[in-house]
């Protein structure tokens, strides 16, 4: 079996973040076109959310705690985010990928915004037999706050270190991580310190570029490197080509 | 808090298992109902998948192992039983119920046919918040067939246990566990042995009333009591009246 890849989908490649959960169908038709040109690699995907539930999460102020008076907004905010998983998994599955959409709301546990538990067994099992899960950024029950907004780069970096990816890609609408308007090609623990982190075109509530590398940066520290690239480069990371964006690896 | 209960809704108690996947409303409203004037217990509901989802995992021959040919199946098997849970929680909602579906395919790993892994501590976040967790029979990755059907009743017994739930009750289309025409008031471990158990008037892949005896049978054994009894007692059982079921509990 080739070695498994963990590929994140930014949520700004996947919709229009100024619009109401427009889907960016161009880019998904993209990124579906070249997985299924990779079929043989075992595929785990991670999307952000996107346009879609961070209204919503705004809207229930789910940041601030559950109390009665918000906790529809779990349901809300999730069905906005399932609904962004159930068009990338259409998506997917019309190229003949064998994909399926996999909820954090329903396999996670976190505390203080953080995941401590998750059920990854089963995603295992599916890399094996040739399934694609696709997870999303989400609202998942937390113990401290009741709940939290776990985003799609948090869940890279616990998947990546749960399942020991040993190749992780995320692809975003930047050609990497800049510094001005050059793109950074290696970040380190010990780098990151000194170079200035231009943000994403937009930021979110779950942190943009800076909030992407935080956890990049954390993963390295654990031994896992990582690759951002824009998303038109994706056919080059999974074929192991150069994809002119940034490496983060440990130092 | 009072005690939390699981209850769980039989197949054919929410659809027809003659025709194809029709869902039984009247018994859905009178569910919703009666959950809706229990609203201070915290609950988890599991529903069978009844005549959904069924004729899939026979049509892909689910249980004899998955392969690349039949690995389709688990996608459509598990969006036919989805399907299902929506109507539930919808249901659910309508009566002011802050349900939520929650899809074991997503959170159980099984060996064997088997549950063997299961993320737990989200569910109980949400019985302590006041959100009905809404679980289902369904399709689950299997480290040894690849994947395999998983029971509502297997997923009492799963709970039951995990979650150390003092109250379980089970709403079914019969008054209870049958010998000829009587209801049987008490079973234990003990007495199995001594009755022979009437089928609940359809059979399925997961094994009828026989399958959900020897579940609960396990439970039991284990130090946890449940109660079968017909739909229309649910009021009752949550009441903690008399409903003129069956009490399945140790010796």
């Amino acid at each position: 079996m080739p070695e498994p890849v963990l590929l994140k989908l930014g949520g700004s490649v996947l919709t229009k973040k100024g619009g109401p959960g427009i889907v960016r169908q161009e880019n998904l038709a993209l990124i579906s076109r070249e997985i299924a040109a990779h079929r043989k690699v075992p595929l785990l995907i991670v999307h952000g959310a996107g346009s879609c539930g961070h209204p919503e999460a705004h809207r229930f102020r789910l940041m601030e705690g559950l109390t009665v008076e918000n906790r529809e907004g779990v349901f809300v905010t999730h069905r906005s985010v399932s609904k962004l998983n159930s068009i990338v998994v259409a998506a997917l599955r019309e190229k003949g990928i064998e994909a399926i959409g996999i909820h954090p709301l329903d396999s996670c546990y976190a505390e203080n915004g953080r995941i401590v538990s998750m059920e990854c067994r089963h995603i295992r099992e599916m890399l094996s037999r040739g399934i694609v899960p696709v997870l999303h950024g989400d609202v998942v029950m937390d113990g401290m706050k009741g709940a939290t907004i776990v985003s799609g780069d948090q869940l890279v970096s616990y998947l990546g270190h749960a399942l020991r990816f040993g190749r992780i890609g995320l692809a975003t609408d930047v050609p990497g991580v800049l510094a001005g308007d050059d793109v950074i090609p290696v970040l380190t623990p010990q780098t990151i310190g000194q170079v200035r982190i231009g943000s994403s075109r937009h930021t979110d509530v779950t942190g943009g570029m800076e909030g992407k590398i935080r956890e990049l940066v954390e993963l390295a520290r654990a031994g896992t490197c990582s690759e951002i690239f824009h998303v038109e480069q994706t056919g080059a990371f999974l074929d192991g080509r150069p994809h002119g964006g940034t490496v983060v690896r440990g130092g």
